[in-house]
């Protein structure tokens, strides 16, 4: 709490400076700032404060700039970028990692994504240009490929010259163990070194069993090893075992968030990228086919409605409960769905404990549906002075309540064993089938007994 | 995917072993295993099996036992311990970090926990029941209370020294430096000792600049410290400032991982400990309650449902649509409060910045409801051959979309003003409101139109 109160007053203080145009000061207070710190204060400017607080950071501090919008992240950092020239941005990218200067670039318009890459020095545009062919969140992508090996051959006092010798490398903790061919053989850590003597070969202290990522395994996956086996990094290797990149944990933490914002965002069938401050017509654009979608789905519901009418006719005291049936099955179907679906990406579920997970949760909503069958079905009857349409309201929650926990488990193992994210389209199936099932329980349980429900 | 495959091809053969009962040949298979693959072994395994399998390993390798159950979780691991006396769990206990015991331990029946910590070695039972005075989800219960420090007045030679003197103390990546009362002034990470020559005093080369955790800090906050400035670990230090313990990324993790799977679950009116293998009467007793709020609240769309009901008596087609405008202003809602939500979440979400969140959503539930209000209006003109109908089935679905986006910003907001997690009671506000709205718009057109509607 006491660091967010510190930004709220240099946020503060930074929009007073900006009013009143006092640039020399106002530089002077950014470059106090963590990276971090100043990605959350350049958040909450406005548009065109933000682009003129970045650009004066850029011109002065360019590094400080570059790491600010690299904790932004690629799209809105891109967004700042994208109103220079080529050039500066050539300059500016090699300021920082290439793995974050990799994905900032993805982010550029096309044209000016093609002439940065082609401005950056060789050596280092090769480098972001390796990393851009690499799949979209997998381990390659997200790697830094500056990762610092020692030989298999060497002595502890050789490592030591070595990290000595190499003071520019990032966060050296595990010192991973390569042979003549750049294979990974083996790691050691920092400490390590320190516990023996300086003739003692890496070899012999170094642990050969070691946990490695190949370059396309999805990032989720590397997530979920890294998380496991309590990892600081991971390295990252090619096809033929060489190594080629290492993630670290702060890598691994962004892609947990962004896999729980993904799963918590389709589950409400909302698009991942679609944030809080995702200009309006963007919002728009990307939620619109997912209610259309389920406008659709809501008609189906509408002709199971409608080949009912006739009772409805008949008895407009009958349509009144609808909304009930309907409502308590989709809210137990969504409780089942977030269990399972959650369950799935946490890796708690597998395919040999699915039918255990099954009968849980039918026995489950059968429960619930019995206990709030019963007092839906007394208020009906008290309210409308009807015994039948209490029972009829009452069974037709049970039947729903229960289909609802047996689709909420089976349409996400389903989809997953399909290969489709259990989390994507889980939610419109269950919202349409309670509909479509509770209106048919209960307007044809309704219809059957007409006779009995007469004169309400 | 590989190292999942391994896991599997592991399980099965743990299930043969225990089928056959080949305990020498189980042991050894058990004894081979990382805790974290060991973990996910045993919560694959039907109970008795699970149980068959924790003794046999917490009779041979206590320590392998217990870092597995740790991985497990305080929840099931407790479980697991809960069948052996005293004596053995306080024996088995100081086999574990004292934070992974004292959340264990917290887990277990109350007589069984006081009887445990009675037995425990008077020192570790004292750092355990400190732990447990901490209150839940604080820095200090998370903490791990044994922290590796330096005095400031020693030498990096020095330093090095102690280091190798205190080679059980885990993971020493940063080197938080005390002066002689234990109050924090400083840190250097390893990397550095190596690169300066050992006479230079800590002091000289130490960050004094350093960010830490207060005992009493919400652990999210300390996962947000520890994310957005890319820590391995934070420090805990009491209100004066002194050292007290760290809490490393590793911990964090399972933070992050925790609170994403409380916000989806919240969402959805699930209990966070509610997971896919929690028994069948206990996810029943957590769910129940929620699903009764939602019952209440679906009898209030039911009141006014019957408000309307001379409408539906004359006309029973109008009834057909009803579930097309409320399940569409919940749809849309839904996609808001998710939002919303999880940029509060992710702290993307302040109140400088809630207006201009509000005028957004607010124009996006109008376009989206504009759009699909024609398209449904269009489909039940051509369906019903009555123009009115569509004009009153489309008017009600711009103005619930509107209502719904509106809500989906301004509930969240109010409930985090009010201290009130935004997550837990936002959706059941929410569909309750949009059943509500989309019925009285839709009904109340259908009234006031009923003339037009004649006929249908």
């Amino acid at each position: 709490m006491a660091a967010q109160r510190r930004i709220d007053l240099v946020l503060d203080s930074v929009k007073r400076l900006l009013r009143i145009g006092a640039t020399a000061n106002l530089l002077n207070l950014l470059q106090k700032q963590h990276p971090a710190d100043l990605a959350q204060i350049l958040g909450e400017l406005a548009d065109k404060d933000r682009e003129v607080a970045f650009s004066l950071l850029a011109d002065r501090n360019g590094r400080l700039a570059m790491e600010t919008i690299s904790e932004l992240g690629p799209e809105k950092g891109a967004a700042l970028l994208a109103t220079r020239s080529a050039e500066e941005i050539a300059k500016l990218a090699q300021e920082i990692e290439s793995d974050d200067a990799a994905a900032l670039i993805d982010y550029l318009p096309e044209d000016l994504s093609a002439a940065v890459l082609d401005l950056m020095r060789p050596r280092e545009s090769g480098v972001v240009e390796n990393l851009l062919e690499y799949d979209e969140q997998t381990a390659g992508r997200i790697m830094n490929p500056s990762v610092f090996a020692l030989n298999e051959d060497m002595t502890v006092g050789e490592a030591i010259t070595e990290i000595q010798n190499n003071r520019d490398v990032e966060m050296v903790f595990y010192l991973y163990v390569v042979d003549d061919r750049k294979h990974l053989v083996g790691v050691v850590s920092l400490r390590r070194l320190l516990l023996v003597s300086p003739e003692t070969p890496l070899k012999r202290i170094m642990t050969a069993d070691l946990i490695s990522a190949r370059v396309d395994m999805d990032q989720e996956e590397v997530a979920r090893q890294v998380a496991a086996y309590n990892l600081l990094a991971i390295p990252v290797v090619d096809e033929e075992n060489k190594l080629v990149g290492i993630i670290t944990v702060d890598d691994v933490i962004d892609v947990i968030k962004d896999e729980a914002t993904e799963d918590i965002y389709r589950l409400a069938g909302v698009a991942g990228d679609d944030r809080a401050f995702t200009p309006a017509t963007e919002s728009f654009r990307k939620r619109l086919p997912w209610l259309g979608i389920n406008l659709m789905t809501a008609f189906l519901a509408t002709i199971v409605v409608a080949i009912f009418e006739p009772t409805i006719d008949q008895l407009a005291a009958v349509a009144i409960f609808m909304p009930v049936v309907a409502g308590m099955g989709g809210n137990a179907g969504t409780q089942t769905l977030t269990v399972i679906v959650r369950g799935i990406a946490l890796g708690e579920l597998t395919w040999s404990n699915s039918r255990k997970a099954l009968m849980k949760e039918a026995a489950v909503g059968l429960g619930n549906g019995v206990v709030l069958g019963i007092i839906a079905a007394l208020v009906a009857w008290v309210w409308r002075g009807n015994m039948t349409l209490g029972l009829v309201l009452g069974a037709a929650m049970i039947i729903n309540m229960f289909v609802a926990a047996t689709a909420g488990t089976l349409v996400p193992l389903g989809l997953r064993a399909a290969n489709v994210d259990p989390a994507l389209a889980s939610s419109v199936f269950i919202t349409t089938l309670t509909d479509i099932a509770g209106f048919f329980a209960y307007l044809g349980l309704a219809t059957i007994f007409i006779q009995r429900l007469a004169g309400l």
